[in-house]
């Protein structure tokens, strides 16, 4: 299989890559994506380890197989948590997921941690995740960050069911997958706007009993 | 009428689309644009629904009528909250309309959403909306939001009577309504300017006391 | 006197108001911009009045004398705070001038009005102002936002005497000024951060004596 | 030694300077950056002083020996503190060394200062200084910010012993260094994002008691 037989999937995630990266989401060379190729048995590019994510290279991706190993020849190594696409892929019809590490994720994730979840109601934007009803709730899970990641990957597919859906896990960003790139970046834009607006009104809350 | 009959006006909402994409405004595919061709009838040109509005493209907006339907033989959708841009050009002699997404403009929502309504004074800024005076006050009104569109439509519309103007609905973002696209942008900026501000000052409020 | 003139200055003040559009530093047209073209009497470019500063135009300044009255024929309007500016160049040696709307510097102008100034110690970028010793301090007067602009110029001008300096006006923004376009860019730029700074450290005073 | 001989570290240190200008990290014509050219005795290039970092000339460094002295002719200076950037090349075998000023870092600074030091548990950006373990700790000194450059480089001198590392000078910014400027860069983005975490945690810090 060569780099013809996936030149649109490496473009549709090159692209959403880029624009993560215009926003900062990629701090520290933290963060990897996928988007996936093959159906059954999935296969998918990922992030190569360790490479600047603000640059547009040749090696930015490789493609692996359903156990997150490499299928080409290649001296990337993939990213540390290949093995969580790995899971959203082969557990459902998922096309794309995306992990990042942002202030605000990181906070709300630490803040809720104890509690394993945090709750949405009353938000407009939860209506991305077809969130309809006017009372209708948005949870959005949070896992221990284990540092062995065959563990943490087991606590996580428990989560990846879905063919679209989003985990935190504890101080180590959110992941967050859709039926393709557009709906997984605009699932990840929707939470990443929702934390934001959480943290700033959790500010404000003692002194909005006041006013 | 054709693509030729409405450049002018498509060219003019793509740049403020632009700019407002820039500053990162439409998390989530949120927010919704909209500007007048023609007057009585009105027409207007909206957003498509479920675009992602940081890209330029052919498809970005559609002609409706002052009902908001589509007026020309098309596959896209108008954008879900037409219905509001419509009462602007319908109620008044406002050349453009804009809905978008803040953290600030939601934080503020929430916290006076029981009040119905923010004040702000002494504040240079809200001689945008031609405020001159030392102890003018600028009153904008927060609503609720009704997930029946009609109904929402129908408790804006009683605020959506001049020519430039701004509602919040609560937990979904702010609209704003002027003369032109120019006044529009300026009118909404000036807005997001002064919810940052409150929200800055407030979070400071305690503090502030004993300093 | 014709745009050749003033060419260098033109630009000069073009690429400041370049940079501190891409900052968003002129939320709702709100921000003016000076830089000397004449010594004696006095004569400076300033912004026209109204313009969408986040793009750049032939009509973007216009050439004023020291009393802040139109050199050319135009039908462009001098920014309402231009007697300002035209106070800097008559009072000092200044070759620019620039009035800028921040959040953090109307805060700040909010929460220390009452007192009138607001003083920096301890801190690396005072040395931007030529403090130097390490026990040295910044003091920035903070003054009554008069809605009669030849009141504000009156109170404004006892602290515009020097070649370099800077005044908040209550939730009307800062002027900063200095020898040229790039030191007073940099004042500009140590005002903000001292400000941002400040506003950091205060939202957590009560915190820190915890910690 | 013409400018052939390092153009490979040029073009490296004028990248990183790009990607932190865009960042807005240089605010007040703040901060110093340097690259290693030779080993031993040590040779480097360091920004110039008083330059705009947000444009790219062929002012920008300047070639100086390991005591910091220029050595070639020039009437450009080198920043105020290349001596520190001097006792990093000359303690280690690091490659690149970048100090700059932030607001979340000169917070952290004086937060923290009178303990001398912060320390990051349970957070997943820690790895980047090779702290694997689920119970690693990372400690970042601060030091005293002495207006005498040497008494402040012989402080910092004390911890500046490895191939990477990172040192906060309190309300003077943070220097971080590595074994290359790709290494470097990621480990100040790595501090960064760790401030800006811990002071948004600390903020909610009352209100999480009770959530």
């Amino acid at each position: 299989m060569g780099k013809n037989e996936y030149k649109a999937e490496w473009e549709e995630l090159a692209q959403v890559k880029k624009e993560l990266a215009e926003r900062d989401w990629f701090m520290g060379t933290s963060g990897n994506l996928a988007i996936r190729v093959s159906s059954s048995p999935a296969s998918f590019l990922v992030t190569a380890s360790g490479k600047d994510k603000r640059k547009q290279t040749d090696e930015d991706f490789l493609l692996v197989d359903e156990n997150g190993e490499a299928m080409e020849e290649t001296n990337l190594r993939p990213s540390a948590e290949t093995l969580l696409h790995s899971r959203v892929f082969r557990n459902s019809q998922a096309g794309c997921s995306l992990h990042v590490h942002t202030v605000p994720n990181n906070v709300v994730s630490e803040l809720y941690g104890d509690r394993g979840e945090i709750t949405f109601r009353n938000q407009e934007l939860i209506k991305a995740f077809d969130k309809w009803e006017e009372d209708a709730s948005l949870i959005i899970p949070i896992i221990h960050n284990h540092a062995h990641i065959p563990r943490l990957t087991e606590e996580f597919s428990v989560y990846a069911t879905e063919e679209k859906g989003a985990v935190l896990i504890r101080n180590h960003g959110i992941t967050v997958w859709g039926r393709n790139a557009f709906e997984a970046k605009k699932l990840l834009e929707a939470c990443e706007f929702l934390f934001q607006y959480h943290i700033s009104l959790l500010s404000l809350k003692n002194i909005s009993q006041t006013i």
